[in-house]
């Protein structure tokens, strides 16, 4: 078998190519705005239509003109953006709704109408003629208003086989222009959307399948029906949608390119339009997300990294620059030698090969709690091993008060110990925290500032830890960033720990000096 | 075609079917731990242990024995432990790693050394016949050890397929007990694992595969792999592992139930062992992960909600209650009346059908800004349209003051306006957030109590904002738990605008009842 596919993995040219063409029908401001406690407004609807349309996507489905009442405002808006995609709105089979998409000035509608005996029953307490009849009108009206239709069979996938092909037929014949294969409930298996696909084909219209990711194979779904015919897939940003989700952009995007030589966007973009969605929606991009995920090319065990450095290709099946993402190597519990040399000679430090064990051990203990240690704390930690003789605490928090409130002047009162000698000071700040910062420096008697301070909840309920980390530069060293974490119940007290990890640690960088 | 299989679509009756028998390794404790960050003490490696086969495992790899020092301790403890799954740990193909596996007391080693050119030329700098003879010589050692030996050749996706073959070939005939195909860099696709498994599989011994998520598809994946005669996948609790993850024991338990009829687990533990390992790596379950996210089960949308209402199929593959989870009918941008009547019948209120669209409204316009409405919320929403002629703030903030620090007892200061009246209140308590409640408590003579506070950072960088939830409890009120939610860049002023919102809700419904 050869084709010119390229291949991820050489086994790759064992599956079934998408001859193509093939394109996105993206729903991240439907679909993807359905997913529980997402709301986007007008403005951040326009910005996401204007990056997906940037991005290269071919539709995008912007909303449910007959839904909420903001709906058909930003529809309008976007209607008047002159993108190059063509936008959709959502409608039911009504005149109402279809009036509503007509009414914003789009030239593109979504109809949809359930076809499972389910949905029929419990949902709109219609036979199956009845709901025929009912699409075929609507498809009817909408294209009596010039509308261009894509038309939807709510829960194909659970529908009867015989039934679902002569609800597509009577719409195809009805005038829609496009049909779409929703998986509604994501019940679908790959070979299920393959064989949907393929069948539909036939009708002589192209075909979408929108696949939704509750067993976990939304993608694979999508990549299943494109090879037996289906020429768009709908997905959205980060697989934002329903429940569980849609599949999404940006995996879509990659495997098509990577193993079946479509470029559907301009990958280079994918991490910031996740990026852009996950600020607007609220969502976090979960670490281990595929394609645009924080550790997606992240790389901490040692015998993973000493092959990276060698050859990135050994622990990666495609380079993040082509998605717009950066490699990054950790340090942790799983570190080995190479990981600590590379990361020190990036740095530009110069470390003892014979105390490299030694700091191997020591970043191992700190990682041992689960912490992840970066460039900035093992350059602290490599500073501390290379100053011999330096007391473990340098600078010890004896007490402190802190103060804050509406009305008043956030206040704080520190006394510290420095080599046995106490010292304290007061001194005000922007918030509790700039309060400490500044009343430390006082203390001190040292040009220290807060460029950072980041709180991160590890757990919920009333016992939540909270992770704080902050970072302070020293501008009597050389403005060095240095970093302080610590996890704790109580959110000043932790912060203050933090604290005075980063203190201690410039402590330690210039002694090394 | 007809089979005895259950189905969450009757179109996977075109999948090809899994004859079984199946089973999964879990490799959470290895691969899992390696994910950047994550690091497990034996305390945590020997409850997740426990867990793994109380849900009813068949192996888990629970370290590397020759690895951190802390490795060989751990896994000495779960060897000891008498679970009834098999307990391997990895081991790299040298007498030293397999030594360590031995004297761990374990009785099952999981073998592997890279197979692929990219591996062999910038990692081990070995020919191939050298890597072949390397790894024979291993196995037989192992065997000599009576060790029963899983072994993987690592990147075998990327490898020259005859290669792979008579490497296989080669540890299969030196006494290799199972062989494993590992996806190392999740570089594949289904149709090339099927085609790995299928031809691997004639070399007589147990086939297992394990696949990464890179492309999304490790689930598809390791299903594929298994139609085609593996019988084992390895697997991770939410897909924890390097880089993107390992293919989540969750879906994969799940789709081998469903729709092929392998009960390989105890499906209504999965959710339980999602919590306890997101509790000890620290990792969080992403909000709309397959089968144990947050969301997989809510339902927001007016037209999916009230579908559900009638019969929670029509939105459902199947029911939460099979893998231990709940459903739920969130409230927001997207809902209709069905979820509000729905929601407040189920709490026991009775709300005028006649101010249904007005409660709507609000209800909506509350969730503009992308806040989840939970039940507490809308029963004081609803409580407060009832009451007419009610003041916008029953309750206002005019000033307050919060002190905390190391050797000091937190106190609070607060001033608050009840009905034009101020009162003030000095209070203490077990922290800056305790106290508040306590000044309140006393400035309004009111008996209530937190029950809950929960801080959430929502994105990163010096502007971080933090979103806490409070739960208070009005105990003179029946004992009604009452939420409270703000956003802001002062995690004090933030909380106590919370409490406040919480305060307003209790006097609101107090008001209405």
């Amino acid at each position: 078998m050869t084709d010119d596919r390229l291949f991820t993995s050489p086994f790759n040219r064992h599956s079934r190519p998408i001859p193509g063409p093939v394109s996105l029908f993206d729903t991240t401001l439907r679909d993807g705005e359905q997913a529980p406690g997402v709301a986007l407004g007008t403005d951040d609807k326009i910005a996401i239509a204007k990056a997906l349309d940037d991005l290269g996507v071919a539709r995008i489905e912007a909303g449910f003109a007959a839904g909420a009442a903001q709906e058909a405002v930003s529809l309008k808006e976007i209607a008047g953006l002159g993108l190059n995609a063509k936008i959709y709105s959502l409608a039911r089979c009504t005149e109402k709704d279809i009036d509503a998409v007509a009414d914003t000035g789009l030239s593109n509608a979504h109809l949809f109408l359930a076809s499972s005996d389910s949905h029929l029953r419990h949902k709109l307490s219609l036979g199956r003629d009845e709901a025929v009849a009912k699409a075929v009108s609507a498809v009817e009206y909408a294209k009596s208003l010039g509308l261009n239709v894509q038309f939807s069979c709510e829960d194909a996938t659970r529908t009867d086989p015989d039934f679902l092909e002569r609800f597509y037929a009577a719409v195809v014949e009805a005038g829609a222009d496009e049909i779409d294969i929703p998986d509604t409930v994501g019940a679908a298996l790959p070979a299920a959307m393959e064989y949907l696909a393929g069948r539909m084909s036939k009708l002589g219209v192209p075909v979408a399948v929108h696949c939704h990711n509750d067993l976990g194979l939304a993608v694979a779904n999508s990549l299943a029906a494109m090879s037996a015919g289906a020429s768009q897939a709908h997905v959205s940003v980060i697989g934002l949608g329903e429940r569980t989700g849609n599949a999404a952009l940006e995996e879509m995007a990659l495997t098509l390119y990577l193993n079946h030589g479509h470029r559907v966007v301009d990958l280079s973009k994918l991490a910031g339009v996740a990026r852009l969605v996950s600020r607007y929606s609220g969502r976090a991009i979960h670490v281990n997300k595929p394609v645009v995920g924080r550790d997606a090319f992240a790389h901490e065990s040692g015998i993973h990294v000493h092959g990276m450095l060698n050859d990135p290709t050994t622990y990666e099946a495609y380079a993040p620059e082509l998605v717009g993402m950066d490699r990054s190597i950790k340090l942790g519990k799983h570190s080995g030698t190479h990981s600590l040399s590379s990361r020190l000679a990036a740095m530009g430090m110069t470390f003892p090969e014979e105390m490299m064990p030694e700091l191997l051990a020591e970043v191992k203990t700190i990682a041992l709690g689960g912490k992840e240690i970066n460039d900035l704390e093992l350059a602290a930690v490599a500073g501390g091993l290379m100053w011999k003789g330096r007391p473990a605490n340098t600078v010890e928090l004896k007490r402190f008060r802190v103060t804050t409130g509406r009305g008043i002047v956030p206040e704080a009162y520190v006394t510290v110990s420095i080599g046995g000698e106490e010292r304290s000071h007061v001194a005000s700040g922007n918030g509790p925290v700039d309060a400490s910062v500044n009343a430390l420096r006082g203390a001190l008697g040292e040009p220290i500032s807060l460029e950072e301070f980041r709180v991160e909840a590890i757990t919920g309920g009333t016992d939540a830890l909270g992770e704080v980390t902050v970072i302070l530069k020293d501008k009597a060293g050389g403005g060095e960033a240095t970093p302080g974490k610590a996890v704790g119940l109580d959110i000043v007290d932790t912060t203050m720990v933090a604290i005075l990890e980063a203190i201690n640690r410039i402590y330690e960088r210039r002694k090394a000096v």
